[in-house]
């Protein structure tokens, strides 16, 4: 593993402690605490830890999380440099399996507790993969190349662009699926963003994350690549889709589209959901079923065609109680050539916006409109406020998700500035993203207590 | 029924046509489709309607809506001036009874259809209430103020003052409950508001709203009202709640806390949902049974403190990748005083808004962080951004929504511009808006095909 930085992994009190200890990661210490005292090499920690604890790796083998507090005592002993790294399995190739193409683009995509030391080691090549995650081998041959590494908050139009010239590259020379692993903060709307790109798929393109890294005993992140490499290589699938937990069991993972889908909880495993509609399909020990049958199907000499014209000048405003104008006029202003409103309930919006939106539309920069809502189609012909934004051009997304009509403005600016043609295009479905009616079942539904309550 | 305009509730194409052939609502016509003629007078018609039909009274009583298409032909007979009002109930005024006052804010809270005229009534004072929805009369005394007559998407900071204000001094007078018609748009908004701004609550404040409007059949809005009446003069919750129905049949309504609540479908009849929680009860069959026990319980000499300082001059961001820093220098730039970001996950944005949002806080303007996940709790401890933003000084909201994170930014900041003063109110619960933990039965749940599937 490499360890990046001194005291990786630890942040706040506990480093401020180790600070002062003068200590660093390998280093072999003496922690007393008023209750004990432990001897062990300090361990690197990866995401998701508190301030309030350290890893040590005992002589006897075993890893301890220690509490600290300010009586918590901390003395350096030695020295014992880290040098892992994770055993790589050969697997030849065998042209008899599907062969799945991984794109990297940061953040770890599966990784190995060493027993011998404690540490988490990140697998990233397919001889790691497969070491890490060897049900991998049984599924497919594996082809890795790590694009670039950001956090997923940073994710812009330019790396969607990245990520689809080599789907689409890769693609065309006859693998049989891509995965992408992808942090879940965004991931929602770069499926979308490859849903407009990457036209006429051939294959399934999946993107997959984990809620929980992967070096927790709770983590999804197994279960999701193998799940998600399984929907890559062998499910007759030719979109783009999202590959997550289905509930906050390791019971089965749901297949979502990805145009339709969204990230619904901050932390929970099942935080993905299909918004409106019912997902695509599920993965289920070790089988795909599929849920739905209008889908684009998988063909054998498909070529997809890649599309990447895009004007990433566009703004995503949810609106609000008492918006003021100056928000509008700043993007007039600032020369957006876009704009996607996420309005109130069929599709409203404060009337302090009326004038400014109107100027947008007279000055050539279209504005769309989606619901807050999430659920829902709108509907602007039904009350005088949508009726006023519709008469001055204000675009109604149907039911398009507010990131999705995001993305999609950025796709559809990048072909044409004529207005018309830009209307025409945001309310006709292009990648699923807008559909015909929203099923009784792709609405939340309450359960659990309410129920019990409402039969007692 | 006052009739606002000349062709009231026609729109669109049908409009077209009425004003082709120059008639107006109450005009004797006859209509001949290529299919069959009618003689009628034309009735206005109220929201939700399309644009392809007008609704006629023949001369049998009965009304009909007829189907325009460009074939139809619309003459003028002559013109009868509908002149409507609804029959009065007096109910005397019955000591036993609870007393509810309702706090009309524009829309309409019932009506009734005349069937002499077919016309569609609204009612609202007392006597009209009692006529439209003859239940009321069983559950209490009613008084009622239509305090102004406002679109919701168009409510304001200000208008929650005028609610609170007429509240309070209610309350104070006696009376059992307050009941609050309201457009459902901003519903939640406004139930957040007089959350924070009546303390020390001793009766319901309950907003209630329909999703369709009241002369349709499928109108959820005499159910609404009623079960809404029902928890202001008899339940025992001393809170701000939102009653709005809890499935998309007429089966039950749910009791939402005002600062948990939000609109999360353009039009199902349930589009009001409890989020990351589960609600505080529902009435079903004429009876109110609570879910939970943690509320604010009635009392009964109770006085509501009136606490209406605000500082509306605040604005709420949602992030999304390739987000430019303008956007946020905008806003400093234009001085609001305050900024809600709804970030990805666990609490995330762009690297590009850390230089703008550290001078933000620099100035003097809090920046506070939700999550546009809307479900679970922030976490920025976890990951590398998060930890960023809080060393410049964010404000972690935990798990509250970010529209009730806006509302609550604007009362924090009306008490207060002391920078660690506002970050010590934005973390502490005052009104429900901040939970410890959210039960599992709280996030949204999957059902009907995807769980068919699963088990086969």
């Amino acid at each position: 593993m490499t360890v990046k930085e001194e005291l990786q992994g630890y942040w706040g009190f506990v480093r401020k402690k180790l600070e002062a200890a003068r200590v660093k990661i390998w280093s072999v210490i003496e922690v007393t605490t008023p209750e004990a005292s432990y001897k062990g090499v300090l361990l690197p920690r990866t995401d998701m830890g508190d301030d309030k604890h350290l890893i040590l790796k005992l002589d006897t083998g075993y890893n301890i999380g220690v509490r600290i507090t300010d009586d918590t005592n901390i003395k350096e002993l030695g020295y014992e440099p880290g040098l892992y790294a994770i055993p790589e399995i050969e697997v030849e190739f065998n042209p008899k399996k599907p062969t799945v193409f991984l794109i990297g683009t940061g953040g770890t995509v599966a990784s190995r507790l060493d027993y011998r030391t404690g540490a988490v080691i990140p697998a990233f090549t397919p001889q790691e993969l497969f070491s890490a995650v060897p049900e991998l081998a049984e599924i497919c041959n594996l082809r890795t190349n790590l694009l670039f590494e950001i956090f997923s908050e940073d994710m812009t139009p330019e790396y969607w662009i990245k990520i689809a010239d080599t789907a689409a590259k890769e693609i065309n020379s006859g693998v049989d699926g891509i995965i992408i692993p992808h942090g879940t903060d965004t991931m929602h709307f770069t499926s979308s963003a490859l849903s407009f790109m990457l036209r006429d798929l051939s294959v399934p393109v999946v993107l997959v994350g984990s809620q929980r890294s992967s070096d927790r005993p709770s983590s999804d992140a197994a279960i999701n690549l193998i799940s998600a490499v399984r929907v890559a290589a062998t499910s007759d699938i030719a979109e783009v889709v999202v590959c997550m937990h289905g509930s906050s069991s390791d019971d089965y993972n749901l297949i979502h589209r990805g145009t339709r889908v969204r990230k619904m909880h901050t932390s929970r495993r099942d935080a993905f959901r299909t918004i409106g509609d019912i997902p695509i399909g599920l993965v289920q020990n070790d089988e795909i079923k599929m849920i739905r049958k209008d889908y684009r199907k998988r063909e054998k000499h498909g070529q997809v065609k890649l599309d990447t014209k895009l004007d990433p000048k566009v703004a995503l405003i949810y609106t609000y109680p008492g918006m003021e104008a100056n928000v509008i006029d700043h993007l007039i202003d600032s020369k957006y050539h876009g704009i996607i409103l996420a309005g109130t309930g069929l599709g409203h919006c404060p009337k302090t916006l009326l004038e400014p939106l109107k100027r947008a539309i007279e000055e050539n920069i279209p504005v769309a409109m989606t619901s807050q809502c999430l659920y829902g189609f709108i509907g602007m012909n039904v009350y005088e406020r949508g009726r006023d934004l519709l008469k001055i051009g204000v675009i109604p997304c149907k039911n398009m998700l507010p990131e999705t009509a995001y993305v999609k403005l950025i796709y559809v600016l990048g072909h044409t500035k004529n207005m018309e043609e830009i209307h025409k295009q945001m309310i006709t479905n292009l990648s699923g993203e807008i559909t015909t009616r929203e099923p009784y079942s792709g609405y939340q539904i309450l359960q659990g207590d309410v129920e019990k309550y409402r039969k007692d």
